[in-house]
């Protein structure tokens, strides 16, 4: 059979395929995504889910004049594919090369930027409002959303207010049944419910096919459809459709691998105006078969073998652990000794490592799904019983649940344990996900104490001063690290537990005094440490706590030591340098202060070497810094 | 008839009553707080409408021991009246007295303390996990919401994971139809719809009666209810049941202001386990007829005739008007010459006066309701279609829609403008309302460009900058401005465009500069004022920009002004004073820098005046702070 694909260069060149070339393709494309991902890594699952629907999807709506949003956007890879990003695939999330993610400045064809879940259906209202508002009566509206994002609060937020707009604008669940994690919650259990019942997908096929689409007035037709859908369904699936309850007319489940039945559907759903749910299902990690056996895993697996879906583990020597097993490990122990520990994450249980807990204690391990805003205060209820708990987060994604701990944590003083993963720069994953706020908007919060550990013992060391803390009703505390791993393979101490605010003299020195928090602290010891040599002997203080600040200390160090760097892998607006800059003032002190810190800017994505060293976080750039500081 | 208000001190009093005296109590109490509202302004409407609701939990349950959570909490009047607070009633919102809201901090009845929408749910789910993991399958867990609270993103993501756990919690629906202004979402016409329903209500009392409550085996006839109710509601409501898609035993609509009644209805609730929604329709306002008829105005009506409910207007001479006005009136005029134009607000339209332009175009005013993190992706979606949306949000709100302006607005550069009221100190809602946080955790948010006006004219003119910056796709704009009045009586000037990043000079002077940003610099000009004469000559410059920063100004003030002060109503952690801070230090200088900032510590409620005083924003202190600068 002849290549397709590489006849197609744009959704043109796609929209000139006669619909039965399009299985053809979706295997070819599918065969070049895995192909692609296999050496450049990627969300390899959730992209292979959707090439059907991708490729319906454009074939038959004309984007990007009709606006098309894909929710959290790491299942665009075919959609980037097909829409004149081919040649640049093989650079994706690479440093310099195209975005795992749709990004507006990136093509005209991605309407909305996308990385955090639910977003889509608010954008898409937007613009389908403001459509209308043009008198643009045709224009279609499209948002894909998984069935983990539709259950975020923000969607259905979206999903409450759309209906009372008069505007075009198509909902298409893709259903396949997990998110990164097992979908939780109650929507996902009714989901499961309508697609589990064949009487009533035999008798709304029948009707389906004779009412709907078969007839020149797709309105009336749908109208009565609409009614006789829903007795139906109030029958057969015992008397609840979810969204006809917030005012979409539902259409499907239908098999989301069937590209020309997915054709079929869309040119007619494209004809009705108004609001529409398609409800598609779809199998995540479709056509590799060790993803789809093993779809959290394949998520997003790093380099594997395209033939046989194997996993290349790079190396095989020892390496340090990644932060989040060490959580994983030690909230596990912890739980074993004392009852009252839980742990509880919105919907990261995998990437933050909770799930070594929940092997062994899974009653006490609460993966609330995508819903960050109701996880923090879930956690402050458990708090105000005195129960212990973990609540375990990414930096980026805590952002959706401040008010939240402002409101229902910190006011109340509840001893809450936030462990924010993924703190400082990820990577790859870009700017969407870089947790480069955290420190700046926590820091402004009355009443938290806020720590990060340089290496995997001083985690450690803070779950337990944390732990302590809050079994003696103390404040809540928050514990922040880097994705990725850390600095030691014998990562197992006894951990102890620490004073809170102090932090630890790593190196006496004179003159210039390096401020870190974090791990970063580990590269300025090693500059430190070849500076030593020529006689450029700077002392160094792991502050350890930002928050509360241990003045007493701090107030020697001014006498002491002239200059000052601050080091953080966060924002230079309002973390440690603006913590150093405030107590200076505060106190009179005038001690020079310089800073390492994220640039003012949103970081765009790339591996880390790449990222450091555009960011002056590589010991070159730490090095140079130090000797400014040594000569002023 | 006896009074019996004036035996109840505690529940205990409340539960030795016949259930036949209910209605008079109910009356009684309903009369206090009317009186006690009157002369000490408060949330009136929604706590007239909860009086039989609020008797019969406490006649019910258990409190303190079920755990029972106000959601918002501004409907609590009669609880605490009913929990040890009758005496204290008088100083309700007062500075130094109770708080208008529950605290934990107050009153072990108060299981949780409230202020922002939509949280009940994830607390109490919290409480009723915990009950459930220590083995205690008795206690009750009560949270009461409201039809426009529960429509709140997060209240959705809680009802969503609550059936997951087998835990006994009861949600009462406290359907009034309306939140301050009318609730607005599908959610709402859909609660309209089952309350409408006739046929089924006669139908469902019937069935409710005869199986449910009248038996030995409540679990039994409610497993049979539960089924044959939702046949019959798939019948008679059209195929659907919201609450119950989502796994909740759904039972009413029910009077609820009936309150034998209700304490029927709840005892037999209180002896079904598990997840239970009950539906209690109420008026807000109920029992005083102004209040009933004009339920936005009687929301927060200020001080009123107890009698005729004439709401007192203190001064009839001509006042500055409130800023929300200033706000309306402008965006009323811009959008008569642009209909790209539009206003969106999330519940607040009457807080903010949106409700001017919504008289005159209806169809580009988007009241989303309470869709905090919803309001700020539509207005992105609109931005990105070229509009030009004002969203308008309280300071302490926007916490709820923070990852959304980093990651659908900033981050994509959409010209979105944010208008920020209640931000500062907002007096008598206290430490869940006051707007201290917003300077800091937008400055640490890249390509925003955040101001502050000092007076109405400024406003306008802020707005017209921010309209035309947007119109030229300039970065997104936020305006932040307090509560309350301004301090122009003609305040109808003709806006014009001002500079983005410049501020001005009010005043020359030497050694002392004052940096103020927004209408604290009007306090700081008459403290200036009195001290110019004697001799006490401080510069004055208003920044009006916290973002970006005119750094060459700043330059030259480094050089000329040796001594700064920051005067700004926001937290000491994050805002101006951190800038100044960061500036100084960026760039060498050894300026001495004092601050006029908030605290780092919640503030609680009270008038403004004594607020002020607190935390140093009055006058006096002003002057003391000027004069420390000044010996420098």
């Amino acid at each position: 059979m002849d290549d397709l694909l590489s006849h197609i260069h744009s959704v043109e060149d796609l929209r000139k395929l006669p619909v039965k070339s399009l299985p053809q393709l979706c295997d070819e494309l599918r065969q070049f995504i895995i192909e692609q991902t296999a050496q450049h890594p990627g969300h390899l699952g959730s992209s292979l889910g959707v090439v059907e629907l991708t490729v319906a999807i454009h074939y038959v709506f004309d984007t990007p004049d009709d606006r098309l949003i894909w929710d959290v956007g790491h299942q665009a890879y075919c959609h980037k594919i097909l829409t004149g990003r081919k040649e640049l695939f093989s650079t994706n999330r690479c440093y310099g090369g195209i975005s795992g993610f749709p990004r507006r400045e990136e093509s005209e064809f991605d309407a909305f930027g996308t990385g955090h879940s639910s977003t889509s259906i608010s954008a898409v209202l937007g613009m389908a409002v403001a459509a209308k508002m043009a008198g643009d009566t045709h224009r279609n509206h499209i948002a894909v959303i998984g069935d983990g994002a539709i259950g975020g609060g923000m969607a259905f937020e979206a999903m409450n207010q759309a209906p009372y707009r008069d505007v075009n604008m198509l909902v298409i669940l893709n259903d396949n049944k997990i998110s990164i994690d097992q979908s939780t919650g109650s929507l996902s259990k009714y989901l499961i419910s309508i697609t589990a019942s064949p009487a009533y997908n035999r008798i709304k096929n029948k009707v389906w096919n004779a009412f709907t689409f078969r007839t020149n007035h797709p309105n009336r037709a749908t109208n009565f459809f609409s009614k006789m859908g829903n007795s139906l369904k109030g029958w057969l699936l015992g008397g609840s459709n979810w969204f006809q309850s917030l005012g979409y007319r539902y259409f499907g489940p239908s098999d989301g691998h069937d590209v020309v039945y997915l054709v079929k559907t869309l040119q007619d759903l494209k004809r009705l105006p108004g609001l529409k749910l398609f409800h598609v299902l779809t199998v995540k990690g479709k056509g590799l078969e060790a993803a789809e056996q093993n779809q959290t895993q394949y998520h997003a697996p790093g380099k594997f073998d395209p033939e046989t879906g194997e996993i290349i583990h790079a190396e095989e020597k020892p390496q340090p652990p990644k932060y989040q097993d060490v959580f994983g490990n030690t909230i596990l122990e912890f739980a074993r000794e004392d009852e009252k520990v839980v742990g509880i994450t919105p919907a990261m249980a995998t990437g933050c490592s909770l799930t070594i807990m929940d092997k062994e204690f899974p009653e006490r391990v609460f993966d609330v799904g995508i819903a960050e805003q109701h996880a923090m205060t879930f956690a402050a209820g458990l708090a105000a019983e005195s129960y212990i708990p973990f609540c375990n987060i990414y930096s980026s994604f805590l952002q959706r649940g401040y008010d939240q701990v402002i409101h229902d944590v910190a006011l109340q003083k509840l001893p809450v344990i936030f462990c924010i993963d993924r703190a400082g720069l990820v990577g790859e994953d870009g700017a969407t996900h870089q947790g480069a706020f955290d420190l700046a908007f926590l820091r402004s919060v009355p009443d938290l104490i806020i720590a990060s550990p340089r290496n995997e013992h001083e985690l450690r060391n803070l779950m337990l001063t944390a732990y302590q803390n809050a079994k003696n009703q103390g404040l809540p505390f928050v514990i922040r690290y880097p994705r990725g791993r850390g600095v030691l393979i014998d990562w197992h101490n006894e951990p102890k537990a620490l004073p809170i605010g102090k932090g630890e003299m790593l190196r006496e020195g004179e003159k210039v005094l390096l401020l870190t928090l974090g791990p970063l602290g580990n590269a300025v010891e090693n500059v430190l440490q070849r500076l030593d040599m020529e006689g450029v002997r700077a002392a160094h203080y792991d502050v350890r706590f930002l928050k509360p600040l241990d003045e007493s200390t701090m107030m020697d160090f001014a006498t002491k030591y002239p200059v000052w760097i601050t080091v953080e892998d966060g924002t230079e607006k309002g973390g440690l340098f603006s913590e150093m800059a405030e107590f200076l003032e505060n106190h009179k002190c005038s001690n020079r202060l310089l800073h390492i810190a994220l640039p003012d800017r949103f970081i765009s994505h790339g591996d880390i070497p790449n990222l450091y060293r555009e960011v002056g976080f590589d010991e070159e750039a730490i090095e140079k810094k130090i000797r400014e500081a040594w000569g002023l």
